[in-house]
């Protein structure tokens, strides 16, 4: 007697390869117990062994019948689909919200470079006083051009900016309306991002900030990817190309990759980089694993080791 | 007696170079009215003469006085300020407003490519049924993922895309709020364009259309620059690597560049664009020069001429 399972059902088949007994998977919980349907035929019979190839190839003849065949596929194309629908995790969500991120700050970067231009010859003044993109748009939209050169202590007289008719401003200024709008959704992304991460990564959020969080992991593609790196490949983690320069030509090696945006790192004097990154990427992995295997929260104990180890 | 003149006034100094008379500007106007002032002058005293090099050197020894300088430079300021500012003339705003049509056409083309990839994880079957972006973009807005499924004949329960909660969904969707908004951006912008082009160049609105019409500006430059174009350029531009491969190494000449958008052109078939192309760029080049100068309307007559040629 052979015990034989697919994604079909669990079958028994006798000496002579007969179908003797049959379990059919109706539900896609059935087929995700599977073991236990095991279990229940092996109680039916006795002495029920794996069948060797000689065996096997016979017994897959019982299921070249057309009709059998046929459910093969939809149960094959119904596992697929369960599969594919529950493969989605909020790393995926995560990954995709960071990647938008960094698609709405490209937008915003050409957009707001020629709002600037075309703004140029109405109020060059002004313009060049604001650096700031995103005060400079706000500005534009509430004031008046009188009021801004005020405010920059140039009268409206001294301006070299060309008079405009209303309907000539009024593309300049719904072009800085909707340059107004990505700002605020890439706050609201910002934000959705933060909240994903305390679901998903919470240590890894209080170890590495919001946005260096998220870099990783979209560089890394995966939480699981990245809770499986050694601390050493986080620590370079984006500076591939000086890593294999460093491989191939025996260049300087790269002292850190993408988390060189931690405050931690940016604040810290040139020659301290190295040693801090090497210590926070130690810490980052730590945490990369305890969310990926869900344990306890102890993303601010980390966090306050290096800062206190690094305070200065 | 000399006459000499600059952006202070008129002035004439007698053959000692002693100053005689003086008419000083006031204003911009009379800056404008130099040749009238001039004539006064002349009216005043009888016999004057331009002053010669060596006379010259010496009137300048007179305006090197250090008010007279320091007033050389404020009036010089203001000359320059009101020429500025009156050189913007309707054809930069077009120029402007063209790019910035182009500017949000890649910022649009960023975020829908974001967009598409984000919500192919969740509907994927209605993303990949729907090619064209804008409709797209309106349709996920507007309708919920089960009617969107309905409409491509698509059960809900067979779809392999995975459910989201609200909260997942809300980003997606606000991402795409802000594309529609930037359609709706372009399309006011086209508004805008078409409007200045009635008041700046009709006749070349009327025959090559305004998305051709401002992509001809746009390369240009400036209205003066293309009606300065013989229409052989015209016919040419933006084709200007395929036009120096021509006269670097022999290859075909281009039969087009930027004109072989315009309907006419693209309507015809393969082996009409060169002779099409040809007198189509004829008649931009008269409609050019037509506008420049003011000219009657005869850009219907000239599109008339050009379609009855080639109907089909």
């Amino acid at each position: 007697m052979y015990l034989f399972s697919n994604v079909l059902g669990v079958f028994v088949f006798d000496d002579k390869l007969n179908k003797v007994d049959e379990i059919l998977f109706k539900t896609f919980e059935d087929s995700q117990n599977k073991k236990n349907l095991i279990e229940k035929m092996k109680g039916r019979h006795k002495g029920l062994k794996e069948p060797d190839g000689n065996s096997i190839r016979k017994i897959m003849l019982y299921f070249k019948s057309e009709n059998l065949l046929n459910e093969f596929y939809i149960k094959n194309l119904e596992l697929t689909k369960f599969d594919t629908r529950n493969s989605v995790k909020n790393d995926l969500l995560l990954i995709h919200s960071t990647k938008s991120i960094g698609e709405i700050d490209k937008a915003i970067d050409l957009l707001v470079k020629r709002l600037r231009e075309w703004y140029d010859i109405y109020n060059p003044e002004f313009s060049r006083s604001v650096d700031d993109h995103e005060k400079f748009v706000g500005e534009i939209l509430e004031k008046e051009k009188d009021e801004l050169l005020r405010q920059i202590n140039v009268e409206a007289t001294d301006s070299i900016g060309a008079s405009f008719a209303p309907q000539d401003i009024e593309p300049i200024k719904s072009l800085a309306r909707q340059i107004c709008n990505l700002y605020q959704l890439r706050k609201a992304q910002f934000e959705y991002i933060s909240a994903l991460m305390d679901g998903l990564c919470p240590n890894l959020k209080a170890v590495c900030d919001v946005l260096v969080c998220a870099k990783l992991m979209e560089h890394a593609g995966s939480l699981k990817r990245l809770s499986e790196m050694p601390s050493s490949t986080i620590q370079v983690l984006g500076a591939e190309k000086a890593l294999f320069r460093h491989i191939k030509t025996g260049a300087k090696p790269p002292r850190h990759g993408l988390i060189i945006a931690h405050p931690l790192i940016a604040r810290a004097p040139e020659k301290m980089h190295g040693r801090i990154a090497r210590a926070l990427a130690d810490k980052i992995s730590i945490a990369s694993r305890v969310d990926y295997f869900n344990g306890q929260f102890i993303g601010d104990k980390l966090r306050k080791e290096l800062e206190e180890k690094y305070k200065q």
